[in-house]
């Protein structure tokens, strides 16, 4: 049986500038799409969850940092709450 | 029926260092605990949640910013992938 695909959040505090755009992109290869600033988001089956969360620790190494790969489930994605002023200035990758 | 706890995780992207630090200590005042540099997370009610909200709203008025509030069933809590390099710098707050 496939397992279910959740969303799923990825938050991430990384001190080097260098590792965080290299985490940055491993989000993207997995087809997250940014959040926040240091928030990815996107739909992953546990196996891609799990994958991904070693592709992250992988590219963190030795750096300073703290990685947080959090699913949620339809029920609970339905229950975000969202308020947005917008223009924020675009982070760079 | 008082509604059930759920873990709450507040994100947040605030342009302005005043109403970030401002943001940061209503999430303090609801009992969340800060989790990454702008996220926190901590339980809470439905109502409490939505107060936590419309707080957070009010504190950010008219500046540039992104807030989400994301509740998370205690099933997918327990499915959390978690990495950390310490230390980290201190956040200020």
């Amino acid at each position: 049986m496939p397992s279910e695909e959740l969303r799923t959040f990825v938050l991430y505090d990384i001190t080097d500038d260098r590792t965080r755009t290299n985490i940055a992109e491993v989000c993207l290869d997995f087809g997250l799409l940014r959040v926040q600033y240091s928030a990815f988001a996107g739909s992953l089956s546990r196996n891609k969850r799990e994958e991904l969360f070693l592709k992250l620790r992988d590219t963190l190494g030795k750096e300073e940092g703290k990685i947080l790969v959090q699913p949620v489930c339809q029920k609970d994605v339905q229950s975000v709450l969202l308020h947005a002023n917008e223009p924020l200035p675009e982070p760079e990758l």
